[in-house]
């Protein structure tokens, strides 16, 4: 299978049982010590203690310094193992030498977990994963646990726990709670996603960054958040899965439990790749194969972690949009022609209000302007002794409770009303079931209004076309199929079929007999091994034929002018098969072993259908248009194997060039059916095969009037 | 041609000549008059006059008020009449009644040019429209310019000169003045535009709304732009062009003055022009059109009016891009990544550092840390004494004069050297002949280095994606083939041809007649009256052939039955016609003219070639992938008419599936010159008949091994 999946490995992390009681204590301490604690707030170990002491951390902080009695007027104590306090958690930011010492400590201390700021462990080569490995050990032998290293801590907003040294916070003077949880493979991105989320109006249940993950990873902090009664909605920002597995058991206890889980992957581009490779050692795996596997997870995958963050607090506030209607409101007819130019971009239609809707704006706007978007700068104000802040969030509630629209976005241009939208957005956003998004596109001129958004908690974009990013994710999650159930693998007898085939390469012939034996249609045809026998079979199968030479090596037959097409008769037939013999034995020098002959099938489409065994997920499959236009427009649909007959007709109808097959301009469409039916028994053989299928091609899958059948294959079997 | 071209109108403003020397006169006035001048700044007339004093208007200001003595400590006078000053600009925001007797007197007292800001004009119908014909005729008889109505003004940045009351303005201190200069047909718009681009660091040399244009309209700033001293990238926002032939000649000035004109067109899709129409009654005209017409004038097109000042000012700064690598540094791994891979889903590249940058990056950076995207957080800082405020600025200025980076972007996260990146960025991107953009995505925890970069004049983005957004539109800029220099329009001799056909739908013959006579190859026909003539006509031409039904009112000939290919003999021929005559007797109960017979011609590949004459821009050209694929890709390429043959080659080239045509997969390609040639003489033909060809369609035009050939066409003519 060409198309997009590449060669994949995962992290060397030992897969743990989940422990969810142990993340919960970590998240909820009672005590927390900061090794290095002092009163310099320049220092990690100085910032670690004033945030536990700013954000009023309700439990008992642990200053440990031997060079200090008190930081900040807390008593400080020299060593952990000093301490009468039982320890709960344990930030460590010391220098990286003194990172094992601290550890063996506190392991003897019977801390429960350590959080390692610090940093040179595995994400700088060979030395580095020595000294990780040394730090895993201590702590598994005393049954503590870690956070890190390389990592910048957490915070949980509802426990008012800050155990980190992240400069994000240095400009808050409190931790607002809501109902997001986070988890950020860097440090320096979780920062950037609580200080900029902040400004937003998105809400942080608890925030972690995992860092190295040389214990606790992302599917820990996954499958905890999943039955967190704070957390809704869990979003995840990942260089590298540490272990597939473990990811999807976890994300698929978050959706037991009802909560999304969203997540941006970085080096999902080749380039990107690379990037974070260098970066930390992550690879990044095949991100076709993730994103195939999140789509049957009921994950959702973004491209940007800023609309990420958006994107989850419209669902944690609202939940999954009711349509696909946008309302647009500004007092500026351009700002608002602009908006709904930038959602057409994207597919997003602006709803259509009804007749009630429109009725109920008259009092207030001119019969031309009773229509989305809704320009606020020609409403009726100072009538009927009526202000814009009388107005505006009356028309803003009346178009918001219309059925057709399922969110909402309201752009500030510069004016002199700007306080009066900011101020009915905010009513109107509180009290609505639909998200109501804001953008302030008049820059310090607006500060008094954002302000006010900001107060109000009122989700807040940084420019109209954040907005648009923000809408298009929320109706793509809208207009995206249910998710799949999980199909039960079936058994197959392929033993016979098997026991002829060896590891490699497997030519067009020996493809074909696999795919029989798992009960795909393909083209009648037999190996001759000389010209006589071509015709023969020929006669029997039927004319017109088709040639294929067969030999060691070759696997792109046409390249040594191997195939021949429609050949009508038996003497056709053997002069066709003189001809490839010879052209192969003059362009390759060696003979072939023969010429498949094989019935001539008219195509009324051509399909692909390709397997590929990927190191993170698995089996896979997918399909994709037939011919040359699979290559030029990269039409391909990927899902984990198996997939059911339904599941592979969506696959199918999703196709770009799907209206290829369902028809078009008067000429018929194809049993599509049929076609999926095909496409479900491939995936059966891929799963059923597991790693020894690496991959297959049934390349074209050929569909006529009254037949599906596979005209060519090829197939790499593993050990 | 059925594809993206729309009916379309332009609006009803009287061409006049340019007048440089009146818009330099508004633009930088000697005395300005506030009609309604107050100390009330939240009144319009009250923030003009604070503006004027505020920025150091260094003229004559003149606050016209009947009911006080002075404004601000400035004498006011009751009427401009009574004023001893001659008036170059007055300002008037009086309500709607009011502005008729005002500029009645304005144009008495010798006042140059008004500035109406007042709006309830054209925008709102048919009572608006006749009161702004009353305005304009005053002005016109007079000889006293407008600006407006429904306008915000302007704003003159090197002049100190802001003639008007937006409150874009109301926390600005002082007018930075650049090379920026700005036509927005939305006041509001402007406002956003001033605001969010001064604190983005853009420099404006004179902003401008024009909004109904009843008078100068944005071609008359563009005229005047283009030789400005002080302008050096023309921006503009249109809802609707005025006179879309003075526009182009505005924009070719700016073109021979080495300037770059930028544009956002609202209404560019089908839900915004709905928007568009129903705000300013501005007709949004055909964007296809539009966009080819830029092309080929030079005009950058954006879709965001964010985009398109963050565009200008890396223009204004320093010219086109002179390459496509792009740099990126961080300070956090995630960051850097994160940005490649946005950027590599725009196609764009990170740049390949030469081995002497690598080298030089030695004393800073770790072996496995020397390419982008560089992650400042592994910089080593505190060795040697230096500091990352040594560090940053050398790795910034080392990696920003690689021969390979042609721009760069510098994102940052939370961490402890923000003030240093933002130092560096200054001073590097100050030094640098290159564009280096400042994105802060540590929100207020980066306010501090935030404000380093606005005092520094730096450019800075909102966002990641803002970034990416504007290093993709300058990287398209440099990508774009060069300007196509205008061709000259031929003579064709056509009177015979034309003689015969009247204004309406032409048919398959008609249609290929006047091909023909314009010296484009059709396929060998000919019209047969019964199917005698038709076996005759047949063997003259050599079989095989195709024949087509010809009837009144019947344009799709297979609808009905009306089309047999690949006939092979005489007979074949003869059995054809008559069930090609019965079928259509059957379906639609008229006798047929008769049946076209025509050589059946082998295609190796099959375009789309179209003409449409568009109401605002002229005679215009199309191709496209042939076959159902134009409809369902919709990979069309449109060009204003004539085109010469080197620009419809790329043309050709240009199109998604232009690997068809010029070879694929062992596959050779067409001789895609000969197809050049006669999209260039069907392009002349359009230019020729002007308005008389509304449309032609050859559909297809069929590429042969040895010829190009339309075998089918329709065409409307006009009167």
């Amino acid at each position: 299978m060409q198309p997009p999946l590449s060669a994949d490995s995962t992290l060397p992390v030992p897969p743990r049982a989940f422990d969810p009681e142990a993340v919960h204590r970590l998240l909820n301490p009672y005590s927390v010590a900061v090794i290095g604690a002092s009163d310099d707030s320049e220092k990690f170990g100085g910032r670690a203690i004033e945030y536990l002491v700013k954000f009023g951390f309700p439990g008992i902080i642990v200053p440990v310094n031997p060079r200090v009695a008190s930081v900040r007027g807390i008593r400080a104590y020299p060593s952990v193992s000093q301490c009468p306090h039982a320890i709960d958690v344990a930030l460590i930011a010391a220098p990286v030498n003194h990172v094992l010492p601290a550890l063996n400590e506190c392991s003897q201390a019977g801390v429960r977990a350590c959080v390692v700021i610090t940093a040179q462990f595995a994400e700088i080569g060979e030395e580095g994963e020595r000294r990780q490995d040394e730090i895993v050990r201590v702590a598994h032998r005393h049954g503590m646990r870690l956070l890190g290293p390389n990592c910048l801590g957490y915070v949980n907003m509802h426990a008012r726990t800050a155990a980190t040294a992240t400069l994000a916070l240095s400009s808050m003077t409190r931790l607002r709670a809501g109902g997001i949880g986070l988890v950020s493979q860097s440090g320096a991105l979780m920062g950037s996603l609580i200080a900029v989320g902040d400004e937003a109006g998105v809400r942080f249940s608890s925030c972690v960054s995992v860092g190295n993950q040389c214990d606790l990873e992302t599917a820990d902090f996954v499958h905890y958040l999943a039955q967190d009664p704070t957390t809704r909605v869990i979003c995840l920002y990942v260089e590298g899965l540490a272990a597939p597995d473990r990811f999807l058991e976890a994300v698929d206890r978050a959706r037991a439990h009802g909560k999304r889980v969203l997540m941006v992957k970085a080096g999902r581009t080749q380039s990107g790749a690379v990037a974070v490779k260098s970066h930390t050692a992550s690879l990044a795996g095949s991100y076709p194969a993730l994103q195939a596997v999140c789509e049957a997870h009921g994950v959702l995958l973004l491209d940007d972690i800023f609309d990420m963050l958006l994107v989850a607090e419209c669902l944690n506030r609202h939940g999954r949009l009711r349509g696909d209607g946008i309302a647009m409101f500004s007092s500026s007819g351009g700002a608002g022609a602009s908006l709904v130019d930038a959602l057409a971009d994207r597919d997003i239609r602006v709803a259509t209000l009804h007749a009630q809707t429109t009725h109920a704006l008259a009092s207030t706007l001119p019969q031309t302007h009773r229509q989305l978007p809704i320009d606020f700068g020609v409403a009726r104000v100072n009538t009927r002794g009526e202000t814009a802040d009388d107005t505006i969030p009356r028309v803003l509630a009346t178009v918001m409770s219309d059925s057709d629209v399922a969110a909402g976005v309201v752009v500030l241009t510069t004016g002199t009303m700007m306080e009066s939208m900011a101020r009915g957005c905010v009513e109107v956003g509180n009290a609505c079931a639909k998200p109501l998004l804001w953008v302030n596109t008049s820059g310090r001129a607006g500060a008094s209004a954002q302000a006010i958004i900001e107060q109000g908690g009122q989700l807040t974009c940084r420019s109209p076309q954040e907005a648009v990013r923000t809408i298009a994710c929320l109706v793509t999650d809208f207009r995206r199929a249910a998710i799949a159930e999980p199909v039960a693998q079936e058994t197959l007898e392929l033993d016979e079929a098997l026991a002829e085939l060896s590891p490699g390469v497997l030519n067009e012939g020996e493809t074909k007999r696999l795919l029989a034996a798992a009960g795909v249609p393909v083209t009648r045809e037999s190996l001759a091994r000389n010209e006589h026998d071509a015709a023969r079979i020929a006669g029997k199968i039927g004319f017109p034929v088709v040639l294929k030479v067969q030999a060691p090596g070759v696997s792109h037959k046409s390249d040594v002018g191997g195939v021949a097409l429609d050949l009508g008769s038996e003497g056709g037939v053997r002069t066709a098969y003189r001809r490839i013999v010879q052209e192969l034995v003059r362009r390759t020098g060696t003979q072939p072993d023969g010429c498949l002959v094989q019935e001539m099938v008219a195509a009324e489409a051509e399909i692909i259908v390709g397997t590929k065994w990927d190191a993170q997920f698995g089996a896979m499959i997918l399909v994709g248009s037939g011919g040359i236009l699979v290559e030029l427009l990269g039409d391909v649909r990927l899902a984990p194997a198996p997939v059911a007959a339904h599941t592979a007709l969506a696959m199918l109808r999703s196709l770009k060039l799907a209206a290829l097959l369902t028809g078009y301009r008067g000429k018929a469409g194809i049993d599509l059916d049929a076609v999926a039916a095909v496409v479900a028994r491939i995936s059966q053989l891929a799963a059923h095969m597991g790693p020894r299928l690496l991959e297959l091609d049934a390349n074209p899958l050929i569909v006529t009037r009254d037949r599906v059948v596979v005209a060519d294959a090829r197939a790499v079997l593993g050990r």
